[in-house]
């Protein structure tokens, strides 16, 4: 049985929350040169592999769109002044705005503004990813401080013959079956969604690369939808390796945990999340699959409806962060990127040992005695860890996997397998294959 | 896909409302002439077919019973007063009563009388069907009135070989398979029990005559027990084309509404009207199959065990008015109807639509944006039309059918409906089969 | 279909408590004279078959141990007074104690007495069956009052070749199939734990010696844990005649009732005591089963899978007597063990009596009436008889078990089987095959 992983959570939350601050800045959208730059800023933890499909590649259904460049963006009132700035947050322009360069009332101006009236100092982020159009999302109070001008709106960007580019990383495991981690890669300045998942993601891939696992894990890095979508396309021969799936976002505030349920709703990875945040001490919210969120809705496409949940904190649109300028490195914490990165590490874990057994001596409990596995006065109640060690005795037959006997017994996967490893070490289980391996027929 | 079914309810209402009002003066029993000149009137509206089976026809365990008449009934105290007279109500008398006449003490005659008690005003509603007897049905404190004197008791009614009557319509759609629609037509003088069922029966079967349909529509009007009994002896070898059915009665008042589930309980009628019903904005009781009530209890029955339930507003025997004279017109309304109205038109609706549809573009979402079916400006929450868009793509993979998708998503049927002929009008759905059509093999 | 079996619960509740009385005193272990003699005493009622394996027998994993015996232990002060006695009470010494004679200290003494600080005047129940040890038990508060001495301890035991006694008796019925029940029998002076499950058994037993019956009916005393897998082995061919089984203990207090389900949680026997529990009126407590507690264990361990759940009152382990001094004749009585033998004589009729039928008029209803199963007047409420019949009827199509009929109508068992004999009586059910007999496949 594979060796327990042992988790140093503080230490990496930290590292975890210096990698997102690290990207942060920097001005990403579906196509161009800050994913470009982000995947680089990475490769010096982690040797991601960076994959390009030229503009014009046909994808499914789609097709793959020109690269964006965006170089300075503003709106200026008659006297001069700058009262909106891409310079100032690279949230001011709805990404992957058309250039424009020419003068407009107020009341044409307001057509292409966009704010949050609820919340009146941030900035809201927009995009315009597959209608052209050009705009600027700015403060509410900002806005109303306009006063009846001409106004000089400048955009300066492009699209042109490019590529779309993602990041990708394979861990080698024993097995060809595979445990796919994704996250997006194509917001701008936003901390919680997704810098923390892209970071989590790095950091899970950086901790896995000197560790023997029985698993392949896939580490994806890229765009949301279309990069997913990408991916898909590029690699359809293969997806039937994915045996567990995880997107991550979301992943640095306090809130949740949250986890939403692969399409099926009942595979393995959806168990094993579910049993390590019901175990996790904090109070998680499980919801069932819904067809709108992040990439999940292209790996759970009915096509494909692979084993991939969403795993959050706080759900997205559920707090008001959530695509705003408030979305920033405040709203994140290395203690709460820690925590995160501890469940992961669990549910990696659990996946890893998570087998099915046959007990050896099945006719009767075998005597634990006499292996020094039971105490010696007998009468009282038995103590969790004889529990343990029974319920595995007593549901080994080759059918419930360790997961399956600490559901039934109502104990942490990790007591469960210790009682097997125990077990296991005086010959009273014998070990018949990993859950999730493709070789399984239980 | 077929076109939604325009509702006019409140114009319907009283169309049934008076139809139900037309037939309730008529003294109808299992057999005779009542139900003879209930389905004249109603042919006026319907081309009911008349079936008749001859007294003595062995229908199952059974034998057609003799035709019952009744010209006059009264009970005259010595003063030659009629203390009881069948003119007044025709539920004075025990329906299907023996004939006599004869001078009785009040201590003979309380034998033969029935009453409730708890409701001293109402005159209760009782039968003899199987069993040789007569009897009078009087108010609770009209029988406490009766003076010590010597009565002459007087039925003049008779059991001879006849007839046992039903009415029939059929109204054919593409499919041979069936949607049963059966209201028992025996009950004398009481509105909601079940003049309001018959009237709706015939409603419904009048709309459909002018419309194509898929599914083909049985309309029956057959006395209780004996008449259900007496079609499916006629029709035993068909009856597997029947793929959904309801019995309508105590249609007419505001409570409920009330749907009693089919033996299996897991059809598709059962859950075309659980949904309809949980999004009908009233407060809906669904109630497991018991077997006892009305004609359900034989279609139910184990040799047949076909998908019908019972749909109801208040639940029979759970109004004080249940089999009493306050049974009467105005214990229903208008408004009533033509709320139960729409509602089983929103059943038959839905089975007409409701279809298992391939989603042509399986890999991945299809681009909605390209086909003017997404909002241009992303960042937002996705609203319920794009939610209910989502959803049909997600799980039309064929083994889903609409209200099954509409289940999942917990949106009303009509939502997901029109979300699926959006799609379907943009190629990316194909229909599969209807639900419940035989030739389909989910 | 067998005749209901009558009880008569107030005078068998004496008789058990007589018997459980009479087995009291005895100091029983897992091996020696204790089982013995307690099963010549049990034979006086029941011609159990005694049978004996040699000391050093392979058994599964185990081996048979030796056998113990004890004449005399006790502790002296240096004055020479006994401060604790075996003669006094069989609890003293702790169970299987290896022989000891000579002069300890206080401070060593301790180390080999065990008290219950919780409940200072009771004397805990101690084994120590597989590790060579020996001990006392004493109340904690005799402890307590023990000077520094010098203590003469003198435990008079041996353990020699032997052999390992249970005792067995099979009624035979009209099948091969079997009913276990099963009691341990290796518990010194506790009356509720096991005394009350020993006497019941014998009382069950005792009762069905004159009676025929559909099952076969074994009952089983032996040491808990060895000899209930000393039986396993010995009977490895055979137990998958066992369709039914209960192990009883703890039967004679007024908690509970507590039912343990098999390990496979949904078979007949699980099905039947929950349906006899849940209409005793009392308020019972069904539990999962989990691999801890008495012989289920080892019935239910991979190997052999059995459906054997345990019967209780309380739980073991759930209340304060269990397991010391205070499990005394006094924390029994007559009543409660009335009441245990009759839910249990309730699950053996129901057993008994639990068959497929046939509705042998399976087209519609019946016609009741001309059979005179059905009052005459229509028109109001079925009463519970009439439901009960029409239940039957209705469910009767040879895959229902009249179990699964009582449980799907919310009727009690009792109510339903009187339907169907009612029903047999006139020809309209025909009996396909009792529920659990290996002939039948339902």
């Amino acid at each position: 049985m594979p060796q327990p992983y042992t988790l140093k959570r503080d230490q990496v939350g930290s590292q975890i929350y210096d990698l997102a601050a690290r990207i942060f800045p920097i001005c990403r959208s579906i196509t161009g040169d800050g994913v470009r730059e982000t995947l680089r800023l990475l490769r010096e933890h982690v040797p991601f592999e960076v994959h390009e499909l030229p503009t014009g590649t046909p994808i499914f259904d789609w097709v793959v769109p020109r690269e964006w460049s965006i170089r300075d963006a503003y709106i200026k009132d008659s006297s001069g002044n700058k009262v909106v700035d891409f310079a100032e947050s690279n949230l001011h322009v709805v990404n992957y705005s058309v250039p424009v360069s020419r003068q407009v009332t107020l009341s044409e101006l307001r057509n292409h503004l966009h704010t949050l009236p609820d919340q009146p100092d941030a900035i809201p982020y927009r995009t315009s990813y597959y209608h052209d159009d050009w705009g600027f999302c700015l403060s509410h109070n900002r806005m109303l401080s306009l006063q009846d001008d001409t106004y000089d709106v400048h955009i300066d960007s492009d699209h042109k013959e490019g590529f779309l580019t993602y990041g990708e990383y394979v861990h080698n495991g024993e097995l060809a079956d595979e445990f796919l981690i994704s996250s997006h890669i194509c917001h701008p300045s936003l901390a919680n969604d997704n810098c923390s998942g892209v970071a989590l993601t790095t950091q899970l891939a950086k901790q896995l690369m000197d560790r023997k696992t029985r698993f392949t894990y896939r580490f994806l890095l890229a765009p949301g939808t279309i990069g997913a979508i990408a991916w898909l396309a590029s690699n359809r021969e293969h997806v039937d390796r994915i045996k567990y799936g995880l997107v991550l976002a979301m992943v640095g505030d306090g809130g949740g945990p949250t986890y939403k349920k692969s399409r099926r709703g009942d595979t393995e990875i959806d168990r094993a999340v579910a049993h390590v945040l019901n175990h996790s001490g904090l109070d998680p919210k499980i919801i069932g699959f819904s067809p709108y969120g992040y990439d999940e809705r292209q790996f759970c496409s009915p096509g494909f409806n692979l084993p991939v949940g969403l795993f959050q904190r706080s759900a997205y649109a559920s707090i008001p962060e959530y695509h705003t300028s408030n979305d920033n490195l405040s709203s994140i914490g290395a203690n709460h990127l820690g925590i995160s990165y501890g469940m992961i590490s669990e549910i990696i874990e659990l996946v890893e040992v998570n087998a099915f057994f046959q007990n050896t001596s099945p006719y009767c409990e075998p005597q634990l005695g006499k292996r020094g596995l039971y105490t010696n006065i007998g009468g009282d109640e038995a103590p969790p860890d004889r529990m343990a060690m029974l319920w595995v005795l007593n549901l080994s037959d080759g059918k419930h996997s360790l997961l399956d006997i600490a559901e039934r017994a109502g104990l942490p996967f990790s007591s469960i397998s210790r009682a097997a490893r125990a077990l296991h070490e005086q010959g009273l289980l014998s070990e018949i294959a990993s859950k999730g391996a493709s070789n399984v027929r239980p």
